[in-house]
């Protein structure tokens, strides 16, 4: 089966809603677990990867939580393009896609699970939510966790608690996360302040592709950096009252921008618009850059007729892999750079141009 | 008489047209004269100026070519808006716009005939052209010229000529220009070779606004050094056929983007329409150099809609003193540039991106 044809399409995605999506634009709570007695998959032979991920495959996609009939392959039966795409979706991590046998993917209909067999650990256990629902995510989570502890046996440690290959991942093995997409905050040249502050606070930023990745289209991903010492709930519990906090300074570095700069930011977002709609030719980095303006413009309702989910969808579809979808032949970058430019073209042509008169009219 | 209501309309003034203007927008002959037995402008006192131009005022402006009732005022009768207001129609140097009592200048209603009386010298008397038109500019200042020396004497030596306040202009006192519009040569980033070359045959490049000033928008000023040793109709058909070289590179250089970087080209393009069709906040500098991708895009004719006409009043329109005529309070640069926008914005609003289609399809 091939995974493209499972996936739901850009565009049904993108229209999913959740509590202050105009910031975050998605939570996550993954869980390290690792089966007992089996080999992290780092140091497994290749025959013991296969072993661990013919129980684990199995187990996992029959369980209730992922009904009906989930998507579950091993990686080698996925295309590099295939992987590409999931991990351009965010179900899959970069160094996930680079695997292939011995590792697997589990994934239901509504993308809100995703599993992944033999990546640093055995299992990297994923719930997914549109917006703000860290919490909605980690229950469901914990319940998709409860459920595989009766079918396998995890290895844990009463003292430590659950053993992961990296000690970072050591005890709980929870990572809570969200995305932002902190605009205001960098155009008020704020951005630096906040995110020491929150680093401060035991927490970790990152790049819109994790560790060690830019910011592109000024999105950011916060998550905790402890996995001991404090309960799944707790951890759950801290980062979203940060996360609060972040929210709150980035809407207040929008109405800032909007009282003490309103022709600055108007003007931006102008050009923003003005540059997607008619270039012939445009990188992924200057997309990413001006889509996030674009997105700023539609949560200050500056534009009529552009839905904020056209502008996730163009997102996702400027993105490598999602472009060469459209061709058969293997495009290369200046291919891209064009074809990319002639999507977003089409799509924003009867986009009306952002309108003065809106500015702070209904800001937020 | 304000001098703006004597002038003729951007508009109507941008629709002239003339031989070759896809590539030189102007061409233009000026001569210097001096009053015989009266000290140049710059070492007379002020007493002595007026003298002068009280005598040259009447003369110049009874003359039949400048029929019928030319503009003919002192300099301290126009406001500093007014001049700058000339200098931005390339009507009057910088220099002339600074200067008050004791100096004047007179204009026909065609604005083809401009004399500037006690710049440098007692008289600098302009002909101008839309296109490639030396020699009918010159044939017309010359006619000029003569008639006027029936009426004043001029400072003439048997063996060194007319005598100027600067010696660079000695003998002919003539100086033959053309403006040209380049941007294939910048694109194809050949523009330093064909300066150099133009300089070896001792002609100077100059930018938009003469001596010492940047090309802006892609526009040049090629003219004679020399006014020694060589008749006025011999220096008009030397840089005359320089030009024409000039004009075939120029050609030469936007068939080969066209050839080999069509894509690139229509980038650059569609992204000045782009940003001068959306921006809310623009500098002249940003705007003349967009504005000329726009006029590159009209000749080769990639808009549907957008006449040569209309790009070329922008141009003026985007100047300063043209975008101060438009509010009664003085702007300061940020409201310049936002007012600049505002303009370009709905001047443009009506035309269509330019059409991919059309590359290549009746270029030049």
């Amino acid at each position: 089966m091939n995974v493209q044809d499972f996936l739901i399409s850009p565009g049904e995605a993108c229209k999913r809603s959740g509590p202050h999506d105009k910031i975050v634009l998605s939570s996550r709570v993954r869980l390290a677990r690792n089966l007992k007695g089996a080999p992290f998959p780092g140091h497994a032979k290749k025959a013991e990867r296969v072993k661990s991920l013919d129980v684990l495959l199995p187990a996992v996609s029959g369980l209730p939580q992922l009904a009906p009939k989930p998507f579950a392959e091993p990686l080698d039966k996925l295309s590099a393009q295939d992987k590409q795409i999931l991990v351009e979706r965010h179900l899959i991590s970069r160094e996930h896609a680079a695997k292939g046998a011995g590792s697997g993917l589990v994934l239901n209909a509504e993308e809100s699970f995703c599993i992944m067999v033999n990546e640093e650990d055995h299992l990297r256990m994923q719930a997914l939510r549109p917006g703000l629902q860290l919490k909605q995510a980690w229950l469901a989570l914990d319940g998709l966790d409860s459920a595989l502890q009766e079918r396998v046996e995890f290895a844990f440690h009463t003292q430590y608690g659950y053993l992961t290959a990296c000690p970072t991942n050591l005890g709980t093995g929870i990572r809570v996360s969200a995305m932002l997409h902190l605009p205001g905050l960098v155009l008020a040249e704020q951005i630096n302040q906040i995110i020491q502050a929150v680093n401060k606070l035991g927490l970790a930023v990152r790049g819109l592709y994790g560790e060690g990745t830019e910011a592109l289209g000024n999105i950011f991903q916060v998550s905790n950096q402890q996995t001991l010492g404090e309960s799944e709930s707790e951890i759950v519990e801290r980062l979203n009252k940060v996360l609060l906090q972040v929210i709150e300074h980035e809407e207040n570095a929008r109405l800032s921008q909007i009282e003490k700069k309103p022709k600055v930011l108007l003007n931006h977002i102008g050009r923003a618009y003005g540059i997607l709609a008619h270039a012939h030719s445009i990188s992924s980095k200057e997309t990413m850059n001006l889509l996030s303006l674009l997105r700023l413009g539609v949560d200050l309702n500056l534009f009529a007729d552009l839905p904020k989910a056209l502008v996730d969808e163009l997102f996702l579809l400027s993105q490598p892999a999602h472009l060469q979808l459209r061709v058969p032949d293997k495009l290369d970058a200046e291919q891209r750079d064009s074809l990319r430019a002639d999507m977003l073209r089409e799509r924003l042509r009867s986009v009306q141009p952002p309108d003065a008169g809106k500015l702070g009219a209904k800001a937020e």
